[in-house]
């Protein structure tokens, strides 16, 4: 069965957690857009967010503009800490339908008390979690269920795609893509000692 | 048909050719290795090498470490310039084949000619193209002829091969995936002004 769908899968860089919250440096990470159709690469962008920032939304929406997709799966709603992407807001700009995929079933509860507890803006940051509404089970036919929420489309047609990216494991493909890369990124620039710090702000 | 061989395609970044040879300002440049089976991808690693270097050799046998992989593909026998890779030695030091893929005939008349005008150690570097020996065509499927040379397999191996990796375009798919991620991880540093100049070095 050749895939139908093009899907822009989103996943961040490491970065030292350690660090934050300790200093008034600015710590970037990576975020990469990687564009699939089944398991084939269309297009990958990568730029840099600020960890705990709030910039992910629109560093997602610059790279996902150079490239046409069908629908978008966020690895988390939230990357390089607590910087919340705002899924509302890229659906109305896109029409693009975003699907936020996780391992786990997510501790809501943990999350808000820990934005209250760190951000002075946490009411910010706690609306992009709550406007996802409920959280959802999916049986990919690996092993481990998995969860979701969707935003501008049907449960059906998040359905429908996930199970179309469940390729190598229950990881949906273009998310799983896109990890490896932030990643391998993230590191080698923290490795050096760039691609974190004041300099590069 | 399901892909049998586990390819690592390795291709190198952009680099502003016009600050070649005019400093002393050392430039470097990405160099992506993308290890696939078929259209999937099974790892990527990056690192960087230094233009006109001759840290390509190593740099690539340090990434390619990481992963098990059937055969190399190289998108050119060089990479950041002049940093010619010393494939007998590749092989010497893995046992795994190494095919060099070109999009066009390579002019070998003009390489030494740039080579001894530019290089006090051009010997070194005309070694490793030499090495290659002949030069031969192959047809894709996909339109215009591609050129390959090889080590340490027969040519039925390396064309079987390219053949198996003739899936998006004439270009090998592991060469083509590391080609789009050598390129957009070195445009962010380049834009950002990082990843080329002394202070990384």
């Amino acid at each position: 069965l050749s895939p139908k769908y093009t899907v822009a899968g989103v996943q961040d860089g490491s970065f030292e957690a350690f660090h934050r919250g300790t200093s008034t440096t600015k710590q970037y990470t990576a975020l990469c857009c990687a564009t699939l159709k089944g398991e084939k690469i269309v297009a990958i962008n990568i730029d840099r967010i600020l960890v705990d920032g709030l910039d992910s939304t629109n560093v997602m929406l610059n790279n996902l503009g150079k490239t046409e997709t069908d629908v978008i799966i966020l690895g988390g709603v939230t990357f390089g800490g607590f910087n919340v992407v705002d899924v509302e807001y890229v659906y109305n700009r896109t029409g693009i339908p975003v699907i936020v995929y996780s391992g786990y079933y997510p501790d809501m509860e943990a999350t808000k008390n820990a934005l209250c507890k760190h951000f002075s803006d946490w009411k910010i940051r706690w609306r992009r979690y709550e406007i996802l509404g409920e959280i959802h089970e999916f049986e990919s036919g690996f092993p481990h269920t998995i969860f979701f929420e969707f935003f501008g489309c049907s449960k059906e047609f998040a359905e429908k795609i996930l199970m179309e990216q469940s390729i190598t494991c229950r990881i949906p493909e273009a998310v799983r893509v896109a990890d490896i890369i932030a990643k391998e990124v993230s590191s080698i620039f923290q490795n050096q000692g760039e691609y974190s710090g004041e300099s590069l702000g």
